[in-house]
């Protein structure tokens, strides 16, 4: 594995609950943030590591040393988005105008049922190719034919959580049929690949009776591995739940998650009775902004979940309601609704959506020891965003408070590098281990014949 | 003035209430939208107009002819921008937490007394910038210093609307010399330049006097202007109107403005009542969702304006609030945000924020027979943005709805080529009337000099 030497980044971290940036430059070796140093110290660094500092400064490799200039940029924590269907690019903009409940009925479960493994690998590495280029290094997936989902995982090299979603609205024989999918997806693992790591998936409680949870729970005990599922997304499910389980959702999640880590997704209709029982679980809810708002779901009021002491983190859902995988644009939008339910109040600022959508993912996903932040020791999950003064940065000048540009004026294009483990995925927005025309020509052939 | 050739783009037009895209090119002759033809009829137009129809393809110039080949991009109306504080790119990002009347009081007006005119044409210049490289062709201003921005808006050659905004907040002699400064903006306009109009543009019910008022009701009389005011924005103006004027807002508007064109900036405090006076009245309502987001204002429930039949168009407001001047920023926000009031309810759609965004605006500038639409003998302000399947477009594949993706996943970096009036100010992104960095070099140090 090469060692990768970032130099002259603005980089970004967390300090005392605040945000900083400074000036840093940063040794990466074994996948691992070996050494954060400043500029007096580069000699000294140099000297220990055994690197020819005559040479630095060059975009050159030099003893395998990979160097990467980050003058101009924001060197930052990989984005974590702790929601999403990874094969959901096939159902881009399917959404306009839908309710949730006909959205999946008649535009979604439909095509669902047509896929093959190759339509998911490839519709998958779509998505892929759309995190790497955006700036997402670690993605929570919700879905099935997760075989498929796996390759595409591995040859993307992307951190993922993967999963067999469980369900059984139509029927015993499904449920047992989707939990040995899953039986058989987590027991094939690959136990060398700490890039890929798994959660038991209920899709929800509207779609899964009593039995469905408690296999789930039964499940998420046996391997020791959280539990991912939609929670009170829209207003419908919160008598369909009453009139499935006969408690209210808050008590079905107790009733079956009280003593495991329970990622739930969405969370826009958290009365304020649930949140006193869900700040005192092992919890994180997971804010998909731009899909709540495509759905009409309203805004869920994240301020006071996070003013609770809940971890929030956030997500996009699939692109089929939510546009796309860019974290950029979640953190802008998640930001920008408080501001349509707290007048003239406190609300989330730009540090709170940045600690979302890096730090509070990684507790989501249980790991906040390895990823989440650009920390000695950590693995080396950082993207670099270009900040230059340039025609395409001119919503940003005058750079004054690079943490609200990087939050009100910045797109997933705006990433120039994304580096996964210490694996540099793009430099200078050229993806380098992914065909990313053939990709694009491969998909287009499965849409035309899915549509 | 040259003649311009667009061919082979997929044409925005508007269609009995519907939009539709449509591969047709277009002829641009005296700055006016000539022909609008498909390629069956390109034979038949180009011997009618003596084009050398074997040299058509090349993006070259032929007697005179300026060919673009708008392959893989949306030729759609440039967007109309109908609020916006131009030399505010000053305060970009300085909004962050505050409340509206605190950000105003303690961040900007401290700051706005120390401009100079060459701030102001610089701070202008950024903005025209922004806007020409993000696909804005008109934008309706709300500032003073006027003589700057004219200056900078006959340099830029974007099509403006320029005031001197008029307020009595200091006192009587105060609105004596913003009258006066107005009086003398107005008789000394270049009657020859028709990219440059005029409102009349009191600041608002809360900073203006009775006396303010009548005044601008006479000058917007005496010259046949429309009327640019702040209305309802925040919360607080309500009982401010109250107090000042002894009535409500909606009857100060009655009072003065009831037989005069009015564009009313904000707009998010109108009740029904409120709404029931307004749709028998002759004005537009500005929405600006980012910059109401940004100071805690709530949603302006501009479905149901549109739904009552009042004109309902968009604006970024300045970047201080607004962030920046990007209006397909504008778009996609002012969408989603309706599902944050509207559950499981009809609400704004692509289309309609498309409309918005154009003709709408130029109905409410008063200009819906020159602007705002692709159609013969209108004016030719009118932007290409790029479509094409490449990493940086990787959101918008597979590009199955067009119209959707062009407000959830554009940015106006897509933005490939502006024109206003038949004069091509940006192509492949390099904006041709303006030396960008020099610009940008004055500017910063202004910056440094005001903060």
């Amino acid at each position: 594995m090469e060692e990768v030497l970032i130099e002259n980044g603005n980089v970004l971290l967390f300090k005392n609950n605040d945000i900083i940036i400074k000036k840093l430059n940063i040794l990466i070796k074994n996948g691992k943030i070996e050494k954060l140093f400043s500029d007096n110290e580069k000699n000294k660094v140099y000297e220990e590591y055994n690197i020819n500092a005559s040479k630095v400064g060059n975009s050159d490799t030099l003893k395998n040393i990979h160097i990467i200039d980050a003058t101009d940029k924001v060197v930052m924590p990989g984005l974590i988005n702790v929601h999403a269907h990874i094969p959901m690019s096939i159902f881009r903009e399917t959404t306009e105008g839908c309710k949730l409940y006909d959205w999946l009925s008649k535009k979604i479960w439909p095509v669902e049922d047509k896929l093959t493994e190759e339509d998911v690998y490839y519709a998958s590495m779509l998505s892929y190719i759309e995190m790497i280029s955006t700036g997402t290094t670690c993605v929570n997936d919700h879905y099935f034919i997760s075989n498929a989902i796996r390759k595409a995982a591995e040859d993307a090299k992307v951190r993922t959580v993967l999963t067999r979603v469980l369900m059984d609205s139509d029927g015993e024989d499904g449920l047992k049929q989707r939990v040995e999918e899953f039986e058989k997806l987590y027991e094939t693992r690959d136990k060398e690949n700490s890039l890929i790591t798994y959660t038991v998936s209920p899709h929800s409680m509207y779609t899964c009776s009593d039995k469905a949870l408690e296999k789930s729970r039964e499940l998420a005990k046996r391997y020791n591995l959280p539990v991912h599922i939609h929670f009170l997304e829209s207003i419908d499910e919160i008598e369909d739940i009453k009139n499935k389980h006969g408690i209210p959702a808050i008590d079905v999640l107790q009733k079956y998650f009280s003593d495991i880590h329970t990622i739930l997704a969405h969370g826009v209709k958290i009365s304020d009775s649930d949140l006193e029982v869900l700040k005192n679980m092992d919890v994180a809810i997971v804010h998909n902004p731009v899909s709540n708002m495509r759905l009409g779901c309203k805004i869920a009021d994240t301020t006071k979940y996070l003013q609770n002491g809940v971890n929030v983190c956030l997500g996009t859902d699939g692109q089929g309601s939510g546009s796309n995988l860019d974290m950029f644009e979640a953190m802008r939008v998640a930001c920008l609704i408080q501001g349509g339910i707290h007048e003239n109040e406190e609300r989330l600022n730009a540090k709170d959506v940045i600690k979302m959508a890096t730090i509070n993912g990684a507790k989501a996903l249980q790991k906040e020891n390895e990823i989440g932040s650009i920390e000695e020791g950590k693995v080396a999950d950082i993207i670099l965003v270009d900040i230059s003064e340039k025609l395409d940065n001119i919503t940003m000048v005058p750079n004054l408070n690079k943490l609200a540009n990087l939050v009100y004026n910045t797109s997933g294009r705006n990433v120039d590098t994304t580096i996964v483990n210490g694996n540099v995925l793009m430099e200078n927005r050229i993806i380098k281990n992914i065909n990313v025309q053939e990709v694009i020509n491969k998909y287009n052939k499965i849409i035309k014949r899915l549509f």
